[in-house]
């Protein structure tokens, strides 16, 4: 095991020149600022890109052709059948103890409407599942507000994950003790920003339907401190959100063809669809377009893997991961086996400091000394963990999965708001994280065997 | 001179065992966070109170009610005719480059509507009055958008002063070449928080009265991206703004009777309106509610002051300082020469250094050896310059003219927007900035004479 370790790591080192090459091209050469303004060209025409909206398949269309003239190969769009959500207008206005103030909010993506004339409904704020349970006698025709807690200055990444069932499952939580709508506290830090943060929400099948919008951490915050001091909240919801038949739309690709491993594959990938605010730069317009400079990179440089490295650009993640869910399905059984590395940038572009990757030990082990040769842009650390949603289907069918690590402390600020902008991706950062995705792909591309399984 | 300026000095001290009493009140005592709960208890059932609407008069019953319970003498509103200007629906859809997206945006306080099917135009972006006038001829028909840059993180109280004239003047001067609406970018820093800052703007009597409004940092930037590229913005702006007739609403004033000298008046202040999105928590929740806190902590503990302490909540300071204009007129001819020191607390209740003050060198001089004795809680800075808008009638007059001094690095982040809320403030913060006003308040009012002029 030791002499068969050492023979990879003996593999393991691409030329230096080549990855000198690349970092330079990416940080002082033609490539700097190529993936943001790229990423700019594209917002500033297209904006947010839905799932299921027109403004997606303009999307799709705008990358099927950029990618196009940037001279890779194979590009084209695989379908996958995706819901169609749409908001329509929706309001929150405060009745009680305010007077006819409005309230911040964003209905959430997969919600119900309310009744015409919307829902006017006295509030009930809890700050987790069990006191909703203790206090389900009170929660009958009103409207349940989740003011659920964690530390997202100290954990960002995990108080999304501690309470992302909030937002999900909150909505059949409270209409199974009879709420009439459903109102959860921004996943986000409060950053004073007064920015709701939408995403999506699964209804269960034995609950009724009930609408469900997030408000800011702040007018959370102001609720429960209102229902702590005995004052009667009142609030009037509106939401003509609907949803409407699923309709196929594209997972975006394009390849660089391998050379005596064609056959073999690393996928480098982000989702093109965001929510419809903001213009879903950083989520995950960053991912998407630094996955598409690391083939730009070395498509410039006439640098030839010996795997094909393959771009992607999902459909429909916000959803769950819908676009990348059908593409597995339709690729496993032909690609599993040549999967050499699937990587999935979506959780920021910010000034990267390494890898995350999943893999066996001896994989990891290939990969560790891979990622050290990225010490001249400070982003040599591998660490554990390189499944997201869109990689997620091959990383638990057995293939190596990597991600970005990122310093992406500031990630939750934006995601999901309005907030989602091109002014909270940085030129320098993108720069970098392309050429960290870059010279890990080359390297990994140009092994002699496959990473072990 | 000499001799009469060390008189002046020996007498500025007050006891210091007064200075240790109150500091200890509002820091470790019964005062500790009591400003900011109550400016909570307010914010939380008042919300916004825009000059001119049924909240402004709903929090100004509540502060008269509130000042009374407190135990202060003399609590009456003295009205002024102030402008009633009501936002109504308004909304900004991008038509191109990007088909059909909303742009976050609010009205002006002040500006007209646009025609009942709402303005649709090509947007001509420029980033100063000199480019407008240079590019006039293009301007017929457009919506021109001011994209002024200032440098906002170094300088973020001078750059609004520095711009403030885009969004005062911008609308004439659009109007003057032709323009059929103007948008200004948000003074605000870019703080990646994507939200409108709204604030008042005034017609010239000689240009034709266009609708307009402010939008986003991160917009005005994309749509000045979007102009370099050569590509065409067409925007759809609609807003059903009015001006209804003036309405009498109340300065809101309380007092602290002195003994000895009770003519005389020590005046603390803040203004009770605010804009219609946020709570005004920070403008000027905080203001107000911090020179409250100085009657009500004399009034706890026991502290008969020699001049009257007057405390009063502005009305309409954010159309212009309307109220103290009113308030400047009906009392300048009885109180001018009797006023000791007119306070104005409208820049920050963040973490105070000191005190701002104009007054003449001799009273400076007393007042730097006031302000010394914060030292305790590192406040004892006196820095140039004490007048804002609503004390200004009386600083211009030839009163000695005071603010706080504080880190309000961030107030422009969240000034005039949604982002006013009360997790901007801070309780130990505001007991500190209304220490530092009560400590400076309370040795000014006990002095044997009036500060020179």
């Amino acid at each position: 095991m030791k002499c068969h370790l050492l023979l990879w790591l003996s593999m393991a080192f691409a030329s230096p020149t080549d990855n000198d090459v690349i970092i330079d091209y990416l940080t002082t050469g033609a490539g700097k600022g190529q993936a943001w303004n790229r990423l700019a060209n594209m917002t500033d025409v297209i904006g947010h890109r839905l799932c299921g909206s027109t403004d997606f398949i303009r999307g799709a269309t705008y990358m099927l052709q950029q990618l196009s003239n940037d001279g890779l190969s194979n590009v084209h769009g695989e379908n996958a059948m995706v819901p169609q959500w749409n908001r329509g207008k929706e309001y929150v206005i405060m009745r009680s103890p305010r007077v006819n103030q409005t309230v911040m909010m964003l209905g959430l993506g997969g919600s119900v409407s309310t009744p015409p004339g919307g829902i006017t409904a006295e509030v009930l704020v809890v700050q987790s599942f069990d006191e909703l349970k203790a206090r389900a006698s009170e929660a009958k025709g009103k409207i349940v507000l989740f003011n659920q807690q964690c530390d997202w200055v100290a954990k960002p990444t995990a108080c999304y994950g501690e309470t992302g069932a909030y937002r999900v499952n909150g909505p059949s939580a409270a209409a199974r003790v009879g709420a009439v709508a459903m109102l959860v506290r921004s996943l986000a830090s409060s950053d004073k920003s007064s920015l709701p943060h939408t995403g999506m929400m699964i209804y269960d099948t034995d609950a009724p339907k009930i609408p469900c919008a997030a408000v800011t951490v702040e007018d959370a915050e102001a609720m429960d401190r209102m229902q702590s001091k005995k004052l009667k909240i009142v609030l009037n919801l509106y939401m003509e959100a609907q949803t409407l038949a699923p309709v196929p739309q594209p997972n975006v690709i394009a390849e660089l063809p391998g050379t005596d491993k064609r056959d073999e594959i690393v996928v480098v990938s982000g989702h093109l669809d965001s929510w419809d605010v903001g213009v879903g730069a950083m989520d995950d317009g960053g991912g998407a377009f630094v996955s598409w400079q690391v083939l730009s990179t070395f498509k410039a440089l006439g640098l030839q893997p010996r795997r094909t490295i393959r771009v992607i650009m999902w459909a429909c993640e916000e959803f769950g991961g819908i676009g990348a869910d059908s593409y597995f399905n339709d690729h496993k059984a032909d690609e599993l086996a040549k999967m050499q590395l699937v990587m999935e940038s979506d959780m920021g572009t910010f000034t990267p400091y390494g890898i995350g990757f999943s893999g066996s030990a001896a994989a990891t082990a290939i990969m560790k000394n891979i990622v050290s040769q990225l010490a001249p842009i400070n982003a040599s650390t591998l660490i554990s963990g390189g499944a997201e949603t869109d990689n997620g289907p091959w990383c638990s069918a057995g293939a190596p999965c990597g991600t970005l690590a990122n310093r992406n402390q500031d990630y939750f600020k934006y995601h999901h708001s309005h907030g989602d902008q091109m002014t909270v991706q940085d030129s320098t950062a993108m720069d970098l994280a392309a050429a960290t995705i870059a010279v890990t792909v080359w390297n990994v591309a140009n092994l002699d065997q496959m990473l072990p399984r």
